[in-house]
């Protein structure tokens, strides 16, 4: 409201690519606040960080070019790199992200202009890059010469303790000639405004806000208005609070459900320290042809399978317990004990059907 | 405002790449009015009409191939064609816009993929293309099946009487095959929004919807819903009528300063029908060359020489008549004079320097 009655000949008219100056300053500030060294010319703000991906994958990858990703990762990035004829080269990672022997393995032998991942509650898998694996990733950036491309969209979002640094503010002079960095406020304030940001040594940045330039003008001024002033009336950081608080209550809520409902089942997962994703392992189903059964009893989910560029782990899930209600994520999870049961019962007539014509 | 109060949980989450519903049945209908037939499965919402250029020339430009515009034509527009690696082919235009003739031999010895134009007060010449040659387009586009992309950016914007029926209102089942329709909100409500909208046929349609998932997810819900409001409140008519007015007075005060200011200059320009653009040739001055000394002394345009592809016609001009002052606007053109004045005192000193040179 403010936005539009403070600023309203500025919200309406057009901006500049780079975006709105105050909200780039605002931005800046409280990246300081967190350790990251955000300098306002070297920031671009972003129709949603989906728009930062792309533009990123737009100016470095040309067809062929070879981009590292953690296995699994998030979606929408395999679709910007694919769709700019990236050979996604794969990095296997568990619970402390991606694997730094495997990472150096990939690079070292395919060469890869970017690495793209996700070090904070990782989309899909909820994992926290380690201190250690952060470094070492630095040091491999610099030493093979790739881009290291920071998805920073679920890094405030923690529930007891915040997740370390951002590669970002790691690097040192040299590493940071390597570091893309993104983030956004679609978890953190709203997904509808499509804002985020992006951060990149000078020269990278001048090709991409050429191709922001070319690819949508600006970001939607009134968005980045709403964004300014809620950030400059100092709410972000009590709804902040209140949201960790949220999440925390929501994660619990559906670790409950699934040791009520899932206890008889081979349900395996772990419980995020943060974020709005639970990766689950269903060891024996097969989650994407399960999906069909899920949601015509009306609960869904992502199967495993969408977020990995090749070799999907096919009994691999992600339930998210961002917006349901507990009594929703409670009814949710019983429903999809019984379908994990029907499947389980059909394999297993499929095996004796299959011992009977043997 | 009212977006805000009415619908404030849609207006901050996630919606569908296509946009808001209720939005995509608004501009159905208000296009329905204006004899196009537009389906609502037909309508994508995009961020800004560069956006929905940016999407056509990402789905359907491959590095190399030919595509054809009128020269000179929209910078915005060069730029994302090329940007996708286009061989941008230019067909000349004159006041009653694009050759039909030439665009036929274009189209038979280069065999273009599309044809990108704006048949509405034009950017940047404010010409409107005939009825006639509207016709002649879509047969050839079905004869030698090249999508025509017509930009209806400006078509609101008329000072007097409405333009021809927009191609896309024109075309037969078989033409309407290769059309694919822009029309934008950015100068009919408020460019700050960042809102157009892309019709095609629907092949082509599904892989725009993948780009623009691609691209930014979807565009921001706070200006769709705003958007929407605005139509729905029947705000917009009244306020398009009060624009035309406002345009037309522009346009003329404009007109009556370049009488009085320019009388002694050979600056030639006829005045538009629509649109907030004069389009002017100075024979025998550089406006590219001119432009430091015009902004040194305050007054901006942009140098014709920046919307042809290729062989610049480095003494035509563009200026806007959009937002200034009609004092501003007599000011600026009596600097304007001060400028071409010099240059030719300048033009006149290098001629006499080279002839007693030679």
């Amino acid at each position: 409201m403010r936005a539009m009655a403070c600023s309203c000949a500025t919200a309406f008219l057009y901006g500049s690519s780079e975006g709105y100056r105050p909200l780039r300053e605002l931005i800046a500030q409280r990246a300081g606040a967190r350790g990251i060294r955000l300098d306002v010319p070297e920031l671009v703000v972003t129709t949603g960080s989906q728009q930062a991906i792309d533009l990123v994958a737009r100016v470095l990858v040309d067809p062929g070019d070879r981009v590292a990703v953690e296995a699994p990762t998030y979606l929408g990035a395999l679709q910007a790199l694919r769709y700019q004829g990236a050979d996604v080269v794969p990095v296997p990672a568990d619970t402390k992200g991606i694997s730094v022997d495997e990472l150096e393995a990939v690079v070292a032998q395919h060469r890869p202009k970017m690495l793209y991942l996700i070090p904070n509650f990782a989309n899909p898998t909820g994992c926290v890059l380690s201190l250690g694996r952060r470094k070492a990733v630095l040091s491999l950036a610099t030493k093979y010469r790739f881009f290291v491309v920071e998805d920073d969209a679920y890094g405030e979002l923690y529930f007891r303790d915040p997740p370390p640094p951002s590669l970002f503010a790691l690097a040192n002079d040299e590493e940071r000639q390597w570091v893309v960095h993104i983030s956004s406020f679609s978890k953190s304030l709203a997904p509808g405004l499509r804002l985020a940001w992006i951060s990149a040594p000078p020269e990278l940045l001048r090709h991409l806000v050429v191709a922001k330039q070319i690819g949508d003008t600006h970001s939607a001024t009134l968005s980045q208005l709403v964004a300014f002033h809620y950030l400059n009336a100092g709410s972000l950081e009590p709804a902040l609070s209140r949201m960790r608080m949220f999440y925390q209550r929501q994660a619990y809520a559906l670790q409950r459900a699934i040791k009520v409902e899932l206890g008889d089942t081979p349900f395996r997962a772990e419980m995020p320290e943060g974020g709005m994703f639970y990766w689950a392992d269903i060891p024996g189903v097969d989650t994407s042809a399960m999906l069909e059964h899920a949601v015509s009893r009306g609960v869904a989910y992502v199967p495993g399978a969408a977020f990995y560029a090749d070799n999907p782990e096919s009994t691999r899930i992600r339930l998210s317990f961002a917006s349901a209600s507990a009594e929703q994520i409670a009814e949710g999870v019983r429903r999809l004990g019984d379908c994990i049961r029907e499947e389980q019962e059909r394999a297993a007539q499929r095996n004796v059907r299959m011992e009977q014509s043997s």
